[in-house]
């Protein structure tokens, strides 16, 4: 491995991560939170820069950076991000304990939006909006910003780009790295604008509908109120979030696609309509399940849209208590909780295009045991899939699964009843936040023991970044020197 | 399709079915039931040999008999099967509704264990006899049975011993399979028989011997009192059946192998080493985990291996009610329930060697994705395996995860907490019987709807004979003349 050009480029994005916190300053100054709301931020602050700087003060002279650099990176990035962002709540003793705000800051970074906060009215404007900036950050992915502000690296970028943004890739990604991550984020900010904009509309006060805008665009869920957005008492502000959420869970090569090229090639995305299919399946069956517990139609509709567009997109606003629904429309949930969002898109999940591949090739199978003889090569987005992009999609499946049992033998040690450790794993290891039981929309995650917290901090990192990068730190082979 | 074959080969099985009743009536005479214990299976048993009779008087001209045939013949016998073993239950009344009935018997064919009774020795002896004895009949399958007992039918048998003998071919079957089904059955029916003796030297009656040697072998586990094996008191009977049902749950084939070749070969096996590997580390996991529970060690031991062989092997059997033990040792019992005994034996589940190529698959993928140009091919009993063998396996998790899926859907419907339905449904699809909550090993399957009982019955079927059976009967293109 090229450890010298690894320290360069961490030392970079360490750097504009110190940057990325002189917001929150501003924050506090506008605010008049005084040493109290600035001085948090000026440790970290410090750190990022001093460090930043001294890592990559100087050039390396080998400039190869290839898939594995990639994985080392972004596996230390997220892990180095989670603790510098953790250090704000620690040092304003707004979350006192360290794995505490650990698992607060990774949660952020990730886009779970699972809190260990059960009354998070009561910090600081500087650290709510600190909180929510995380969403923003960590939404696109703080490497794939890096590369669009940076001055560049080498021209391999393409490796950090394949190992942070989430999903199978199945159409080629755009040779000029840089460029399209300059439009991606582009693009990103500019949709977050509108939605803060849609929500002041509604009445939201500007804070607010800000830190809303990041939650949603992020795909991260942190309210900031105790009972998320049930507080906003507006159905307009509701069916916005509700869809600004399934906007962020598109992939965004089809905005990408609908920039550049014409309309229709978007809406033909096969990944596309099943995302559809399974919001309007997912709908139909939990309408049909909650019937009796609702006099109105239209807060019915509400509530379940609502519901299952921040599940399905892994955001995990909230503004009913869906633990009073009954036990068919939970199985339900946890199932759109590991489908997700679209691949490419801010949102966690298996991602749609790979469930998408597991139906269809099952189908296959039964078709194929009728008729051995006439196997048919397995169609996905009009184009016949390789045997080897379908055993990678298999193969992490089982990962998957493996971790899965994994996380839920480590919590299940300590929690106490099966749908509170099966769904605090689905909910963080999916990057959703709120699960079912003692981690349920009207709790927290703080009772939860620090085995756990640390356990689970961990699946949103491994849930964030598809496994790998978090496996390739821990490999002895990834560390030999080429 | 050749639907003349289909029937004929049928109406023999059906014929087979009828004659394997009579042992029933014998016990019905032995112990003096008179016409009450006798008429329950005069019906069936009529029923059985005229159908039979006239199913296949007719010899076919045609007698092609393919992989489609032998899917189909599978699904519709196993199916009718169950209607017909659950005759003898309605008409004496033993367990009057006609849904819990088949129930029962699915049960006991497919060797699960799952039971609607709460005290099942009040039933006649007769009908206990029939219980159990379905577990034999199922255990091996009923096709291999007729396969090893019927005069020819065509040569390519092999399609019925593949679409009813578990879990992925790995080794080449034995050309003569109609040789091969005869030494199973044999090897199958002496070990019966020396487990039935060493009961009977423990102490245990007779009758209740050869009926635990029958859900011992078959891997089912219908227990004869409310309290299943802990009614014998008996550290001796306990681990008699624990290594009993440790055996069961072995590969044949390495039985065979032992039979004809050196014993070294047979130790070679690499499934059987992760076999033995899963039970000793759930063991040692589930003690240390247990350890705050027992006064004495012996009893832990006792009661914690004969639990974790139960489960691995789905037998089912119970000395213990585990719904004490703490969550942890529940999510091992679900990992294990899940796993399932090895290929080619009499358990249910996954099969172990499925689950051993999706962890060594999975391993791969990590090293895999760390050197992307130099990708080793995955080995599995020191072979490599092709892309074809691994794509089906994992497939067929897919397929496994849509369906369980699907049943949760169902179950949850009706059943009040996530832990019965979830165990439930690991409990009937992967043929083991007691689950845990509503379902655990101290109550019964008794209080769930009507619907639910169905789409559990459905659930065992299809665990049995490992889904594409049932699936190729309910497909259209199956039915078209050829």
């Amino acid at each position: 491995m090229n450890r010298a050009m690894v320290r360069f480029v961490i030392g970079r994005i360490l750097f504009i991560t110190g940057l990325l916190m002189l917001p929150s300053v501003a924050v506090a100054l506008y605010y008049r939170e005084g040493w109290a709301g600035v001085w948090p931020f000026l440790i970290p602050i410090a750190i990022a820069l001093l460090l930043g700087t001294a890592l990559s003060f100087r050039r390396p002279k080998n400039p190869d950076f290839f898939m594995r650099e990639g994985l080392v990176v972004v596996g230390i990035t997220w892990l180095s991000l989670s603790f510098l962002g953790s250090l704000p709540f620690v040092i304003s003793r707004s979350i006192p304990s360290m794995v505490d705000a650990f698992f607060e800051a990774a949660s952020g970074f990730t886009t779970t939006g699972a809190s260990v906060l059960s009354a998070p009215q009561a910090l600081l404007h500087s650290q709510l909006f600190w909180r929510s900036f995380t969403h923003l950050i960590g939404g696109m992915g703080i490497l794939v910003f890096a590369l669009a502000v940076m001055p560049r690296i080498q021209s391999d970028d393409v490796f950090i780009m394949k190992a942070e943004v989430p999903g199978p890739v199945f159409g080629k990604l755009q040779s000029r790295v840089r460029g399209t991550a300059r439009v991606l984020y582009i693009m990103y900010l500019a949709m977050t604008a509108i939605l803060t904009l849609l929500l002041v509309l509604g009445g939201m006060p500007l804070f607010d509908s800000l830190l809303h805008a990041f939650g949603t665009a992020g795909t991260g869920g942190f309210g900031i109120q105790a009972n998320s957005v049930a507080y906003y008492a507006n159905p307009y502000i509701h069916y916005v979030i509700a869809f600004g959420m399934l906007a962020f869970g598109v992939n965004f090569n089809l905005y990408y696609a609908l920039l550049y090229r014409r309309m229709k090639g978007a809406f033909k995305s096969e990944e596309f309509r099943w995302y559809i299919g399974f919001v309007a399946g997912a709908l139909v069956l939990i309408l049909l399940n909650t019937r009796n517990l609702y006099e109105s139609f239209s807060q019915q509709l509400r509530e379940v849209f609502f519901t299952i567009s921040s599940i399905m997109t892994t955001t995990g606003f909230t503004i009913n208590n869906y633990e009073s629904w009954p036990l068919f429309s939970h199985v339900i949930l946890l199932g759109l909780m590991m489908i997700g969002g679209m691949a490419g898109s801010t949102a966690g999940g298996l991602k749609v295009s790979r469930v998408a591949l597991y139906i269809k090739s099952s189908f296959q199978e039964f078709r194929g045991s009728l008729n051995p003889n006439r196997r048919l090569p397995l169609r996905f987005e009009g184009k016949a899939t390789g045997n080897e992009l379908k055993t990678k999609v298999f193969q992490y499946l089982a990962i998957y699964i493996l971790l899965y049992v994994a996380f839920l033998s480590v919590v299940a040690a300590d929690a106490g009843d099966f749908m509170t450790s099966f769904s605090a794993v689905a909910a963080t290891f999916n990057n959703i936040g709120p699960g079912f039981g003692a981690v349920g929309p009207s709790r927290s995650y703080q009772e939860l023991s620090d085995l756990s917290k640390v356990a689970l901090s961990f699946a949103m990192i491994m849930g964030r970044l598809e496994i790998i990068p978090i496996i390739a730190l821990l490999s002895p082979r990834t560390w030999r020197r080429t």
